[in-house]
């Protein structure tokens, strides 16, 4: 048998696998079909398939911010476009993920008529626009172009952290090129300026020196990848330091400088005097949103900053660009341990030990609920926390060094959590997931638990029947019927999407005592599923929910 | 108690009724919390909540179907792109379905901060002009443009049956203004000219004296809503017919003039013969796309055919715009019954009855299936045939008078009919959905099944488990792995959505005389919902998608 020919879609599935995808998700389509092939004959990747493609795109952010790239297959204009929200979330949350799409083939498209997923009109570049304001790069391969084009789009999407979309058609798929000869990041360009650089250090120096100092780290870190680089920093320093929601778990929360997560006005005593009160505050790849200042109510002095961001850094008024982030924060690591004078101010009190509230076989509270949960996580865990309860309530909880917790607080699409903590799940198998969701949220994309199972995954899965959406209740409506969602019966659900006694633990928790004990069970069935739907009250929310909601109204 | 001011958000909401909805389809959100309560207080209109916004739109699509016109209400880039893909069909297959979206508060974007469904850049207008290429019409309402704007869009939406896109936020919802002192159907414009109609049916006269004659129409017609005049101009003349699949019941096809439904090259004997040798061959409304055409394969002599479309007619080569259809159809029928020599040639071969081929108790064959459907069908049914197995079953299967058949044949979006058979029996309380589907198309959407029930509607839904995406196996694929679907339980899954054994009834066939047993059950019980699981073959497939697939690999 003769070696298959190499082709433009090989070409381009080893840049995804180079980029750092060993799966790819998606949904089939007659447009793409011929080139998933290529798929099923890598040796590089796995394809994984989704129910839908807003589910596959949510998986496919939820793999990138684990593996720091991700790639999907769909095709023209029904596959792509139901993909699209996801799409533009991973945009508003730096997520790196590529959207590859399968076209029309191209002699197809050059007779201009009314193709099936075409608006009709006989013209076919109308997706690739609508894309444009949630990528930050765009191609279609053509038989001249595919070698740059690909290469260029993927670069962009490494460089950016977010999105890009590459238009392919079978008919160009299966046309034959060579091997890559260059690697994919060879390219890696540092934009820092060494004068810049040198400027900022000293800059630094002068102002730091003798000034109580905090440090409050937020997403950029986690998405440039320098968690270890704070770690470090932290390590060899003395100085307190919180982040804010977004950036949660970036730091150890065991530690006594751990001052707690920063909400802006509502924020526990500790982390806001720390925050506030501190003479100069540096903050690493900060982004306020309105939800995780409670409406933008952060009280910071901007004279008394020092911020790291991107591709500048300030001290107080004076900007220093271009200056990489990494760049800013080693020679930041350098000045607090250069022997000048960092003062470490102690905490005005220790982060609060959560008393449970309510009784072990009363009804669950939502202020005792993310407390229990917390007490059962441990570093091996992936927590997702969807944008309702789930994430405010976990937003001020200490979690143990070693778990990575993530939510979507600027996009903000409900539903968003299941899809990507499946697909964290498949990007880090040693890593447990654990989906904390409400039963509106839910709802939107519950038929991905059928990928969970058919992939063995071994999630577990919090499901908060508080009969609604509650998040919603507590901003306007409280008891309108668009509120509510229809009944659902969340027992039977894992059967209905494919799992047995063999592959998941259905369980039920009311009151402390019941959700504790299946924890527990969760924690003894490491190689299932295990869902355990969590009963609420309907306008119980937890504390943080309250003011944030306030906020918004 | 004061009289409640009335308000833009009551404006908007009188004209969506006086536009033709009763019902008003979506998903809450923050954004649009607030003006859902005018909803909520209208005695005009309901809300109907879907699961996600993709089943909202699609819900929208089937409501508009029936009703001529809909709505729906998202929030703000969640929401909205999430529902993108159920207008870009609605776009491209002509219905006109209102979206009005909740943004947030004017003075809120005026900041330019990173607000929560935002791209967080502080732009706002990405997303109204994401919409620009599938939808017709699009506005922000503000103070200053609401009554005028709202007018526009929505009569736009009513003139070219399209979709069309209203942002709206709560602060400007709530403003005070008068009510509406004009009919939004006041400016329907006459674009005919009188005298090119007077051309035309001149020249029609001259042109069709003596020939052989065959008509056939198409989805325009139903999407003008002309089908009771289409109706009466075959009941006054003897000429044969036939439709496209997107015209199918549009015209009676139990009468011995009834042709069939024209295919392209695999067309049957009889319809093939009406069509490609009529002397004459009137179009009414007629859009080929490749899937209705087996890949264009009409042999259509365009110089023998009298074209009618939306704004034109034509004769042989001749053209005369502009001319409305109704106007152009309503000279046709003067025509035709003047008394001048109309040639109508009897069909080659009565349309074939079929045969069952498989046994009462052998497995279900697909070639058999959707005529015993056919069967059990009555005049009240409307049936929504899945782009899948289901669409190109039921393509050339005769259906009773007064059926009405839809389904998605240029966009083709799997999983629209679930929620579009939803929001067509919403829209017409009177008739009763039969929804036939793929289990792979069902996945997609399928949490709709539970507004199905809170809604106490009454289909008969039709999954037919073949063990993943047939309709792609028969295109490329047969026996690869993303062609499969994750294994679900279907007779657990309406169970797991809310149905009892007082909503619902759940059956499974697997062989003919199950098929009829369970058919006839459901006609028994047409007071809830009837969920039929039929097994078929993996590989097995209706003949014509055999051709179709051919046409499309």
């Amino acid at each position: 048998m003769s070696q298959p020919i190499y082709t433009i879609a090989d070409y381009l599935f080893d840049r995804v696998a180079e980029a750092g995808a060993t799966e790819i998700f998606g949904v089939p389509g007659d447009y793409n079909l011929a080139f998933l092939d290529n798929i099923i004959a890598s040796n590089k990747l796995r394809w994984v398939g989704n129910t839908n493609e807003l589910n596959a795109g949510y998986a496919a952010d939820g793999y990138a911010r684990e593996r720091r790239f991700s790639a999907m297959v769909t095709t023209f204009g029904v596959g792509e476009l139901s993909a699209i929200n996801a799409t533009a979330g991973s945009y508003a949350e730096y997520v790196p993920v590529l959207h590859i799409v399968g076209a029309p083939n191209t002699q197809l498209r050059d007779g201009k008529r009314r193709l099936h997923h075409s608006l009709g009109d006989g013209v076919f570049n109308h997706f690739i626009k609508m894309v444009e304001p949630v990528s930050v790069a765009r191609a279609e391969i053509t038989a001249e172009n595919a070698a740059s084009e690909i290469d260029r789009v993927i670069r962009m999407v490494l460089k950016k952290q977010r999105p890009g979309y590459l238009l392919l058609s079978p008919d160009v798929a299966k046309l034959p090129i060579y091997r890559p000869t260059t690697q994919l990041k060879d390219s890696e360009e540092d934009i820092t300026s060494q004068e810049a650089l040198a400027d900022f250090k000293k800059e630094l120096s002068c102002y730091i020196e003798g000034k109580a100092t905090t440090l409050i780290a937020d997403l950029m870190v986690h998405r440039l990848g320098l968690q270890s680089q704070l770690k470090a920093l932290i390590a060899d320093t003395q100085i307190p330091y919180a982040t804010l929601s977004w950036g949660k778990t970036l730091i150890d929360e065991h530690s006594d400088r751990w001052a707690g997560v920063y909400v802006g006005e509502p924020s526990q005593p500790t982390v806001k005097d720390a925050i506030e009160n501190a003479e100069c505050l540096i903050k690493l790849g900060v982004n306020y949103t309105d939800t995780t200042t409670s409406g933008f109510t952060q009280k910071i002095d901007t004279s008394k900053v020092v911020d790291i961001h991107q591709e500048r850094a300030t001290v107080a008024d004076k900007t220093f660009a271009p200056i990489a982030m990494k760049d800013a924060l080693r020679a930041l690591h350098e000045v607090l341990t250069s022997g000048i004078e960092v003062v470490a101010k102690p905490l005005i009190a220790p982060v609060d030990v959560h008393q449970q509230q309510g009784g072990d076989d009363e009804p669950l509270l939502q202020k005792d609920l993310w407390h229990i949960v917390a007490d059962c996580l441990d570093g091996n865990n992936l927590v997702f926390a969807e944008q309702g309860t789930a994430y405010f309530g976990m937003s001020e909880v200490r979690l143990p060094e070693g778990v990575t917790f993530y939510g979507q607080p600027l996009w903000g699409s409900i539903g968003y959590t299941l899809p990507a903590s499946l697909g964290a799940g498949i990007a880090s198998p040693n890593k447990r997931s654990v989906l904390l969701i409400g039963d509106g949220s839910a709802l939107l994309t519950i038929q991905d638990l059928a990928v969970m199972i058919r992939e063995q995954l071994n999630p577990v899965i919090l499901l908060i029947n508080n009969a609604g959406y509650t998040v919603e209740r507590a901003i306007h409506g409280e008891e309108e019927l668009y509120n509510d969602i229809p009944v659902c019966d969340w027992q039977v659900m894992p059967q209905a999407f494919g799992a047995n006694q063999h592959n998941c633990l259905t369980l039920k928790a009311a009151t402390p005592a019941e959700l504790k004990s299946a924890l527990s069970q969760a924690d003894k069935a490491k190689d299932k599923m295990v869902f355990i739907e969590v009963i609420t009250g309907m306008m119980d929310i937890p504390p943080l929910l309250q003011d944030v909601a306030a906020s918004l109204k």
